[in-house]
């Protein structure tokens, strides 16, 4: 392994708290301000969906409107989820200028999730990055249940590489593998991201795991050693599975930044910080959150 | 990587009900049913230590007249702790055939746990092996506190040497080298690893690990990468360590069969009867356990 540092995108303000209970935009600040406070340099903000799917984030665009003073006092780039070319514009208007548009690699996921095919999916690709271009904005495609899928079971290696390709024939900015169930282990994060290797060798390469079967961070570890330079985490492990509740849901940002510095890999959280937000978010959402951290805090460094 | 088998001790028995209110002998007899229907070829039965400082295990010669059974039945090899020659005396007598002597390679916590700095206690490795083989026992010193002690902090690698030093030289049969406190991460892991093998080239090393701070099985999984080829695990995690009240405790051995299955390793466990059993478990002791697929289930495999 030669990664001497990991980008850190914290996504507690959209997939932490997209299947919550909605909680007031009050609420999502003091959030915001908590994880700001972290020393973080990326954060998922929002997503520009159908409101009435992901009543959660309904609020996108008012959300949008406080993002520019931590663009300013703490150099936080955002980014906001989109699923279709309307999502795209609805971003870009409100301001923000990194858009995730994410694809499902199988069909199953993709049609349950936006009533589409995986190919129709991808088919959107051109016109969002496109879309985003022309006004400066950068795009990440995400790809979705790159390992498994609740509905198709494994996930054909070749949908994968269908989706990133459209992406890079496209001049994507960025490229992600996504857990979107929490089913990945480590030989097979490995496996998948060697063979992505050569298709993506010339554009960062993200990974976004969830904890739900308890390798979640063993998945992130794997990636990074394969050579993953960014991933996703959220505050306290924030971010259940809508198909296994009660489980755990994103990797808690502050386990990973624990299992990272102590690993020598250098982030820009900083953990007693990022303890702290978990906090904050574990009183907003009202409920015990999964991470670790948050319970056992950091070891004795003496 | 070379493992195609990993070989699971499970230790819901001892160190998963070590810290627990004492549950009776019925109900421990109810897990260990439970936990030999996963297959499991090797579990830690007990603890032959001082009925006064761990009451939960107080019933050990008790315990003992009913692994006759499983090891007729179900093929299963049972070992027990000790924490001295009269505790190996002890065990023996109770028709223990496999002894863990634990060590810890730090001042602090050897003292807190045995009353002896780790050289007292490392002095009585030669007596208690030879206690142990004079009954055609055999003994596994285990090396606590390998990287972190909670009051001493860091643990110099010298230390953990000492301790093997001292065994090898008294031929003991097996080692392992624990996280006590939960505390390792990956990259630790594989040096501390790399750095023994020279020394441990002859015979088997373990691993025990604990999730306190989420890393316990993507510390698992280095080891393995390492070369380790025997780990415990406890069904549903059962626990807790008493330095971080209601943080997880051991690695739960459904979510390590999980990780290892789906990374190609060979496992004796089943993992539905691991699930099974890890829902036995929290019913007995009556709170909820943080198995990760207690909650989230296996994935789809079709």
């Amino acid at each position: 392994m030669n990664q001497e540092h990991v980008q850190i995108r914290d996504v507690s303000l959209r997939d932490g708290l997209q299947i919550e209970d909605p909680i007031p935009l009050s609420a999502k600040l003091e959030l915001l301000a908590a994880v700001a406070a972290t020393g973080v340099r990326e954060m998922e903000a929002t997503a520009f969906v159908s409101p009435s799917k992901v009543p959660a984030l309904a609020d996108a665009p008012d959300l949008a409107t406080h993002l520019q003073e931590y663009r300013d006092s703490h150099g936080i780039e955002f980014s906001a989820l989109v699923a279709s070319p309307n999502g795209a514009k609805r971003a870009i208007a409100a301001g923000l200028s990194s858009i995730e548009y994410v694809v499902s690699a199988a069909d199953g996921h993709s049609r349950a999730n936006v009533g589409r095919t995986a190919a129709e999916a991808t088919a959107l690709i051109p016109e969002i990055i496109s879309i985003a271009h022309d006004s400066g904005a950068s795009v990440e495609v995400i790809v979705a249940t790159t390992w498994d899928c609740p509905f198709d079971g494994p996930t054909p290696h070749q949908r994968v590489v269908d989706v990133m390709t459209t992406a890079l024939s496209s001049e994507v900015d960025r490229l992600a593998i996504a857990d979107t169930i929490g089913t990945a282990t480590p030989r097979r994060v490995t496996e998948t991201i060697e063979a992505l290797r050569p298709l993506v060798d010339e554009i960062p390469l993200g990974a976004h795991f969830h904890n739900t079967r308890g390798a979640g961070l063993a998945s992130a570890y794997a990636a990074v050693t394969a050579g993953v330079t960014r991933l996703d985490a959220s505050v306290g492990g924030l971010g259940g599975c809508p198909f296994a509740p009660g489980a755990s849901g994103n990797i808690a940002t502050e386990d990973l930044v624990y299992l990272l510095r102590d690993s020598g890999i250098g982030v820009d959280v900083d953990l007693d910080a990022a303890i702290e937000a978990a906090r904050v978010a574990q009183r907003l959402v009202g409920h015990d959150l999964p991470s670790a951290l948050l319970r056992a805090g950091d070891r004795i460094l003496n």
